[in-house]
């Protein structure tokens, strides 16, 4: 007898025949004993309706109100999901993210979970129910609904497992595990069996989109396992883990990571003296806007070139922040900027104690005529940034590389 | 300087233009400094598509799961609404039923109002916001989202009035007030400028439609001013009144209502004794179900007939309680009943100084061929159960009859 939460995603609970489906597979964990909490999404199509709706009515939504409205999507869901769970004589109840009371801040559309009440779940549990949970959602101090931007279930079935101390956070998807890199690009991915948290956490960031970042820092924070598995087809997913086992030892990278929503922002001629990050960067985070690579090289001349990447979404908008309050404010030269660009990552524990891995990367490329733009580094990744007409060919490249093609 | 409680209904709101159209009639009022809290519905469809939702899953569906979902209708409504206010330039912030703390009791789908914590409400007036307001929904004691049932938003609007005191509370709906019947049967139906209370109670409780009998109720009780309005065109509409002005002696007769949602059911052969009509009536309550007009004349050898009629959707209900815990248990003959009826009645507060009214409908009807199946009077309307197809024919040879057509 365990404990699961389980999350089904939009395309999960598509159609009111695919959420008796879901239903049909709860109930099967069910009649074999185990406490289960649900969280699902909004159905797929819903979130986007909504938001149409909203940006008929204005042009830059509300924030509020926009939380308002899209957390219905899933409101609908955990209501047609406890009723689909009735109907197989399973005991169940929904509740929204207020209803919990998943404590968030106030940063509409995309909240920050703070705290989360257990006592009613914890009840329901108890008293035999399913609890059925709106991903995606929570309530501020002041009462209003939040939301915790896209792919935030995720977050909440990890969050509620944490809470709730469950044996295994599942997360319900389209694709039947996490692979070596995308399918659709290299047609020999194949499915890891286990990854590391922190692989998983750099393949999440790098785009592999199949568990929200947020979601992966939450289960390392709170050391929830985590699984992920296909709603469709039966099968054992991929279990991320927290140690390293014996196996990673031979598996030198994980997988291959990509993502085109950047673009490379380059302030040049920043003058090289202390600080200068945080006076670029703060303005640009007050604005909330995420960045991720950053890179500053060396200067000469007491002036340096200060380059970073952020949404492609936010490109314009980062752009207008640097040109207007910060170029002018420490004096660079220029701002200049793509987004026609696509980041490259290899992903892997085994680096830490195998070298040469990005000299083998950077040959890789280079024979194939691919150029480098951006390089950045952590321990257990590399990655690059290049034309995003490369990125495809580049993937395949690594891919083939390092043999990800071939199971351990 | 008013402080109006606006209520927008379904049609109101049904599309987003639609809104935008209501948000230009409240800026209006706003930017006459009144202060404004603004109720409405669901856009028109909307709740119908989420029961049909529901069905797909659950042939009954549960009642707290339906009013999770159904109640997701008006919280999009009041997003919309409050950003079309915000780019008129409006401060405007939306509350659902839960957030304004509208407690009802835990009667899912047609729960009551207990109170209303206005508060919030309060602050945001007093800070300029017009507050929008979901209608038709609350919250129980546990946390649990409810609905008011069918119409509610009327109710919602009323008690919100009551609650914090406003001038009046105005009803837009899509017809410009309330007629002396419906125009659709009757092409000479004139609109009342005013209607007192304890006709518009009848007129609503017999099928007027216009407005939702609870809230009329709610209306009478905390002597809010009620006021119908077409959200579509200028005009003052109908004004519900408490005291009868001097116009009111003129107007024996206010208008014709009429209504064929109802069955009516007959027990025969009831022992004729005290007690009898609680425990015909006591299981019928018990499962919920309204009863309207009730009859019972004087009995003869020890035994009566009883007959009442309750709403169309639960005669074949009602008839079953009635054969499986009613007839055994108090041993009457038989239990009959029809569902082919329609109700006729003839409304106002002139008929208390006024004798013959009973007399006349009688003649007219008679004159026409039309067999009256049941009689119920009160002090200012006398209503007859009629065979369904006469229904029309008796409406217009009564408003005929009864000079409605002349204005006063």
């Amino acid at each position: 007898m365990a404990f699961y939460v389980q999350k089904y995603g939009g395309t999960s609970v598509g159609s009111t025949e695919r959420i008796k489906n879901v239903a049909k597979k709860v109930a099967k964990f069910y009649a074999q004993g185990h406490q289960l909490v649900v969280v699902v999404s909004a159905m797929s199509g819903e979130t986007n309706r909504l938001i149409a709706l909203a940006h008929d009515i204005q042009e830059n939504p509300d924030a509020r109100e926009l939380d308002v409205m899209v957390s219905t999507g899933e409101q609908v869901s955990i209501a047609l999901l406890a009723m689909a769970l009735m109907t197989l004589n399973v005991k169940a109840k929904s509740y929204t993210g207020s209803q919990v009371r998943i404590l968030t801040d106030s940063t509409h559309t995309k909240a920050r979970i703070l705290s989360i009440d257990e006592a009613r779940i914890r009840a329901d549990l108890d008293a035999g129910f399913v609890v059925v949970v709106a991903g995606f959602q929570g309530v501020d101090e002041k009462g209003s609904i939040t939301t915790l931007g896209r792919g935030g279930s995720d977050t909440t079935g990890v969050a509620l497992a944490a809470a709730l101390k469950a044996d295994e956070c599942q997360i319900y998807t389209d694709v039947d595990g996490i692979y070596t890199t995308d399918p659709r690009v290299v047609a020999e991915a194949r499915r890891l069996n286990t990854i590391t948290f922190e692989e998983m956490l750099e393949m999440a960031s790098l785009g592999s989109k199949v568990l929200q970042l947020r979601s992966v820092e939450f289960a390392g924070k709170y050391k929830v396992k985590l699984r992920v598995l296909s709603s469709f087809e039966e099968g054992q997913g991929t279990l991320i883990t927290f140690e390293e086992d014996e196996n990673m030892e031979q598996a030198v990278i994980s997988g291959i990571a990509f993502n085109r929503d950047e673009a490379k922002i380059t302030v040049l001629g920043v003058p090289d003296h202390p600080g200068i990050a945080y006076q670029i960067l703060g303005p640009v985070a007050d604005a909330n806007i995420d960045v991720d690579m950053i890179i500053q090289n060396v200067g000469h001349d007491g002036l340096t070139d200060f380059s970073f990447t952020v949404h492609r979404n936010e490109f314009k908008n980062t752009i207008n922040i640097l040109k207007e309050k910060i170029q002018p404010h420490i004096g660079a030269r220029d701002v200049l900027g793509g987004d026609r660009i696509a980041k490259v990552s290899v992903v892997g524990v085994g680096m830490r104690s195998h070298a040469g891995i990005a000299s083998k990367m950077f040959r890789v490329l280079a024979e194939e005529g691919i150029n480098i733009q951006m390089i950045a580094t952590s321990e257990i990744k590399i990655s690059v940034v290049v034309d995003e007409k490369y990125m495809e060919l580049a993937v395949r490249v690594l891919h083939k590389a390092f043999d990800l093609e071939q199971a351990l």
